[in-house]
């Protein structure tokens, strides 16, 4: 259930209230690694998926990252060219070797036939972030440096790509057995701006993780990409695609399908709202897409006040039970 | 410009100081005509759009609807089937009576030549607000009740359809010469909800309208629709539909014009930014979309901040001086 797994589960808030940061338990192996079983126990999912944030990059990269209770990440916020030349990218692999350490010892934990996922943000989506030193609700700082200068926006971006890739390989290395990338603010990019900023960014990492361990499972989650998922499963060579649960079903069945596996895509609104929500939610995508390569999922990450009742409504339903 | 045509301007910003609140000014009919009018005789745009705000309804309704300066409205929002009993349909006509004299005043005012644009909010855009109360990144309030409780939702939408069919009747016969009903988060339900809160009570407007005075042209603006434009248009019978700079150009030129006239789509965000991005982005729109039926306009409202000077740049360009 994305990688807010484990926001909704007592167990996991006990754990959280022993540590003083959000950050630090990202870098803590023995307690990451705890996290990200929790719902497995809990739950039996056919996939795990590593406890991080898309945000130990930049953490990584040198920038300051901050996580203040219930405000969201708080970053120094890029102000141009000076600050991206500022930025590290030789030490990023020393920096997320915790986040490696984890990656191992959950895989030495999980059941064989259990998948463990890796992950890491997409450029784009970090780098908004990155620009404007929190969450935005239009992505406008660095929606606007894209468009007013695209050339010291890019050498961010190519900072990101080569970042990304290193550190998803090296996840990969230490037992994930696929990874996925998300792009949670592609879609509100315009066409060109999709193309130059979500799909060329995540085609150069799929690229570079290919070459490097061949064959390597990617998922790509481009949000709010609506027919432009089209595009960028033609465009960055990923496997499978994460959909939101904007995203119709029959355009995923008809034209998503037959390029990648398809990953989605309850609104976690309805699971929230929990009883008729969930069982009308689950049936309809049940329906339109398990005829194809498809994994159930969330549209987005879990709301942390899901009760847990309605998640496992959620599961004896797609279980059939 | 969409509906907030006067904020970039001074002589809006002259004017408005001299009302103490916003929602006075749209029922004072002098003067939202003379705000109606500003752009028109500055710029000489084709059509002009109605000085009015989509949370006129719910005022007129008797919900509390105010607007804190910086702050976005303010609602008293409504609780439950108790709240929506108490609401006054009976009375809407009459307390929107000031808005159709703003119109006929404009309409008199106007050149022959230039299209007069009514517009109402669609009443799952008005909705989202008369739950939550306010502006909310994610419409929440309003997507948990249409989950949790849809029949008490279907009530307050059907209140909605009535008084928005009226709404625009009456502006169609004081001098609007189409109207236009923005569904501004139309995006964000799933595919089920898109068809029953977003398509659905559009029909049935465009419907009542059409009833009461044939051949009324209606432009639909489902913000966010991305693909599903497609069953938006086919399932509403709207004239013409209004895209946002998310939607993709191909696709609305091969899927979208053939079925309807398209309307849009600058990123407000690249006219703020200015200079190449205006430049870029007109010509991009212009080679996709003039070979079919089309109307030039931003992706969403004009952003308050945008100089001038980058509205004239845009124009200069679209008009291929």
């Amino acid at each position: 259930m994305m990688r807010q797994a484990g926001r909704y589960l007592r167990e996991y808030r006990e754990l959280r209230s022993q540590y003083p940061s959000f950050l630090d338990l990202c870098y803590m192996p023995e307690a990451a690694a705890e996290v990200t079983l929790q719902p497995i126990r809990r739950f039996g999912f056919d996939a795990a998926i590593l406890f991080s944030d898309i945000l130990v990059v930049p953490d990584a990269l040198g920038q300051t990252v901050k996580f203040s209770k219930g405000e969201g990440p708080q970053l120094d916020p890029l102000g141009g060219q000076g600050d991206i030349d500022a930025l590290r990218p030789e030490q990023v692999l020393e920096h997320l070797q915790p986040v490696f350490e984890t990656v191992e010892r959950v895989r030495g934990a999980l059941p064989k036939e259990t998948t463990l996922l890796g992950f890491c943000g997409a450029p784009w989506t970090v780098a908004t972030y990155m620009i404007a030193g929190q969450t935005t609700p239009d992505q406008r700082p660095a929606r606007m440096m894209a468009y007013s200068d695209p050339e010291t926006f890019q050498k961010l971006v190519d900072i990101l790509v080569d970042a990304s890739a290193d550190y998803l390989v090296r996840q990969v290395k230490a037992g994930a057995d696929a990874v996925q990338i998300f792009d949670t603010w592609a879609g509100i990019l315009d066409e060109d701006g999709f193309r130059r900023w979500a799909i060329e960014p995540t085609r150069r990492i799929v690229e570079k993780v290919r070459s490097e361990i061949p064959g390597t499972r990617i998922i790509g989650f481009p949000r709010g990409a609506g027919a432009r998922a089209v595009s960028y499963i033609e465009g960055t060579g990923i496997d499978a695609v994460g959909i939101d649960w904007m995203m119709p079903l029959e355009f995923a069945r008809d034209a998503l399908q037959p390029r990648a596996t398809v990953q989605g895509n309850l609104d976690p609104i309805a699971l929230l709202a929990g009883g008729r929500a969930i069982d009308a939610g689950v049936d309809r995508i049940l329906d339109a897409l398990s005829g194809g390569p498809f994994i159930f999922n969330l549209g987005h990450g879990i709301l942390p006040e899901t009760p847990v009742e309605n998640v496992e409504r959620m599961l004896m339903r797609v279980r059939g039970n």
